[in-house]
């Protein structure tokens, strides 16, 4: 079984981090193919950043599906273009919130995701309310860029400890979501440092994909995810007439 | 005043209709720059269209906004990349869906949406939810093509009719919103014909514009829609790390 | 247009503060028609005011559309009478708190109401959830009487600032909006402290109603908000009959 | 133990049905005491009718509280008046919508409510929201004026067994809750025809009634049903102002 | 009217507490039956000691209602095993949770429900949703075990004490629910100290039990609630064969 | 791996049903140990049955636990003592209607849950608004006993197809979860015959007990699923007292 994991932000070092956790959770049969987006923001933070990602991550999972892999897993954490891809694309393709939620409701009832910037709260707010876990997640800001995750000397690590730790003591929360791709190495230390579940999202998603795959599930075409309708698509975009013909 | 219409598909009749709708609705000041896209689908029908139109409109908007527009209307009944927009420009931007249910909702209790095809019916049910009016809104599909709406031998006016009368003999619905851009000349007309409200988006959001900016009101610049944090922009997304930069 | 403005209190120097917002809202074209209730209490502060304000509004609106008024608004931020309103007017009527929530919308995810005495708690809480934006509206109270905010010596602008701070450092709001008709007019010198944006909803009221009236929309008069039947009102409601039987 | 059951419309046939209910759910220590209205309208069907009852029942249970009665019922399916009887008076008020609602909730899950004009189906949708049991209920219109109930040539009691079934077939209903006081003679009956529970609101609320003053329990006086403010109230209001000084 | 009273856990000093209130309550024609149950825990604590509760308490109810018992209350605050026990008895059964927010409801908008252990904090909160109560309640934790209430020295009493006054203080709310049965002495005291209504559970599931008999209401039997299907029980649950035989 | 499967009706025969499926899910180094309960009905169908299977299935949970699975799902789809087993246990636990659904939640927006009996009917609707799915799920009823699945001369087929053909034709679904765990065997074939995904519950709990294993995650011991807190247990619940010592 091949997986895609798509980092939709271009900063490749991040993409090492989760391909390192997407491996240590994937099954024995499991390949694991991290790629790096070329197109889009060097970061994901709030609604813009989102945005202009999508373009960059919808090319590489039609690319990947192309090339054969059974699923994809998007490894943002705001679920960018996690719709789109569904629609656009025949494998099932996961988001990391999603799956880290969905696994968090089957081992605590309340739940903290803890994340970097204030321009991501109410996005992960959103998305927990559409998930239907809007009542049992509290969302906790540590107020970091999403790139001082990955430098030492940037605090960062301390600022998500003292979130989680605030969480622990006044939200009566039950276990930890990390609500960014670039935590994914964090999961398993902090799980022993607080003693809660610590939930990884990409992780989860590699799983959830496993999951699928193995049931010979894949996203359905009639509805909301139907196949594209076949048109011409323009500018930059254009690229992508081709497949939504295909995809009838 | 000078009010930016986004059509964000590339369909440049389209943007007759909705800039002559635009126009009846706007006041005797208010002047209505209608702009077609040039990056992206020639229709948007579902969450794949939507998402690859998204850049194409923003591009729009910031080029507006640097004109000197005082605000920005997306003239696309998904509220395609709404969110984005708010946070990347300083003036308001208004969505017609969110619009058209806002006035809606001050007429009427139970509002019927009329769409054109199956993929938009549960994108617009996700927007009602998230506008609040989840329990207040009944979606119904006429199962046209989007483009159909301006071939007048396609049966769609005739389909559209057929889900009106529906909705208001089943569904108890006080008022009708049209859930497509492109039936933005037909509000007049249906609203004759079946003697309760026909609300479309493009007035709808043109008033809405010219409210915000009347009132000296505009987009919070603090939380979810605070401005880009600078980035790297790589790809063809390369020119909008100008605009992060300047929105600092 | 004309456009009547109902002070549903008998403070006639708060229509005088209301009038003014009004008249700095309206378009040049707009005339604005504002009235104070003689029939009722002399502030509206909880429930009991608010349904004892009910018939001298209802009254004032009854008046007006016969004078040929093309919108009528209810100053006062509970929404008193509204639904009450549409059913008995065929002219659009617009409620302060409904229209001020429906533009903070479209420019802020969260937001606050400031609002003055403890019975307006609730009862703003309950409008927040119907107009369906519970999760995002955070109501704080200054607690001062209402005809407090009329005197500058009451020490109750400070109490509404200490509100507003405490909502932007601790409830993450992004926007506030004004939660009494009484404070219509501190929303430009507010905005201008805090750097958010401070919506009134007189102001935000009368922007909808001229956006109804130029859209030609009006209330349906199918289903809740149908004509009343013709029936006879006894006692001091006596008057009503003859618009009941009219309605028809 | 006396009960006020305050019929707020001015119906005084209607007040015999009602008290002939209310006295057959009290128990051997309880008077009944049933009044009519003489101020608002002969009937209330819709939101505008509602609004004009309520000066005339709250005049009705100022005097029935200074006559010594221990609780009082407002006998309107639309649970007209009933914040701010709650917030004016120190007994308990009970409304027979909460409390057909609050029986039926402990004896089946789904529950239909079945009324008489299309002018109070979403009135009635709203308190089943407000109540928290929007989705355990469907509401059903037999489309008959409220006095038609007292005719018996008018076919309305056809009508209302036509909407029961066909809530019992279709709905999966379990219960049937009767929407309208002028109903209350009917339950016995129906529910012996149907073999599904039956509840009338008027029973239900005197047995709440009954309730609340042997456990001595009161409306709270603190937050949303605080004493008025005292303050004055002009007009036909004007005989409000001593009751809003006393309840100080 | 016989009114069975079960207290499921197997501590009869606490069907002491409860049988007392009950009694209280109780009207002058109503025999409480107060039994404990001989199988299950010594005291409620959390979703596992519920669960191991409801087979006795199951097994109380058929012999109550075999000898004659004209309706049951389970005095636990977590209603456990109610739906069980309405699916299984033709009699009416109450909750103390449902019966003590039901009545709550009607004297005060916003309420705290105060409670023992930890474990029973999101159960509550659960049941307050389930209930349609969730945006009304607020649950507070005065961490004691259940069985402590019935120790004076155990200083269970000022903790629950400090935790009224904190929720009165910062949450607005406007009664206190008492938690836990093992509370039911406790209701008039503390209403008497805080000046707010303090309701007890125990009182209210007996009042709503006396109302439904008295109205000559019993559980739909019809959906949801219908007699268990007949059906062989195995093991120790063995003896329940004859009684899912019965209820056909 | 081992995952303990328990089957908590006491039909063998349907826990051959349930192991194939299990196996047929489970990854290659994943060992199936499938158990039948001894304790409590024959089928479950509805509330009553549902709770008088809790002690039975806690039993065997304790026992797998003990003797070393890492994992343990519970097939029935009403997620039978869920909570219970959850605070009990060590090891995590899965239900197969939170499993089917979080499964189904990623690769289609609407969902049919087809279910055998109509007392089954409510509960699956409440477990799906618990699980935050209320507004995507439609449950149907094909109106057969449990039991009925093993006897191919009974029609249940047949019956089930008709429910899944209406269910796509009428609700706007776009995928299937077999609402029992006696369906396990048929996901494979309907999908095929319906060319919509169709999810099993057993097979997707599986794959959920293999993630979190794999993921070292576990049942958060904070809060709701606490250890219980040791105490004594009386009748044929005693054995159970030992388990609540061992937990803390």
């Amino acid at each position: 079984m091949r997986i895609l994991v798509v980092n939709p932000n271009t900063t490749a070092s991040m993409t090492q981090t989760i391909a390192a956790a997407a491996r240590a959770a994937a099954g024995p049969q499991t390949t694991i193919e991290a790629v790096t987006s070329c197109t889009g923001p060097a970061s994901i933070e709030g609604y813009f950043d989102e945005a202009l990602s999508v373009p960059g991550l919808l090319d590489l999972i039609r690319e990947g599906e192309r090339a054969g892999c059974d699923a994809a897993v998007i490894a943002c954490f705001d679920d960018t273009g996690l719709d789109a891809a569904r629609a656009m694309a025949a494998i099932p393709v996961l988001g990391i919130c999603e799956s880290a939620l969905s696994l968090a409701a089957c081992i605590a009832k309340r739940i903290a995701i803890v994340t970097t910037d204030e321009r991501a709260r109410i996005p992960i707010e959103e998305l927990a309310i559409r998930y239907g876990m809007g009542s049992r997640v509290r969302v906790r800001v540590a107020g970091i860029p999403v790139l001082a995750l990955e430098d030492p000397t940037s605090g960062a690590s301390g600022r998500l400890r003292d979130e989680i730790r605030y969480a622990l003591d006044h939200d009566h929360v039950e276990a930890i979501v990390l609500g960014c791709a670039g935590m994914a190495d964090l999961a398993h230390r902090l799980q022993g440092e607080f003693g809660v579940p610590v939930i990884d999202g990409v992780g989860a998603a590699v799983k959830q994909a496993e999951a699928l795959v193995a049931l010979g599930l894949a996203t359905s075409k009639r509805g909301a995810y139907a196949a594209p309708a076949p048109k011409r698509f323009s500018g930059t975009m254009a690229p992508f007439s081709t497949l939504a013909a295909e995809a009838v």
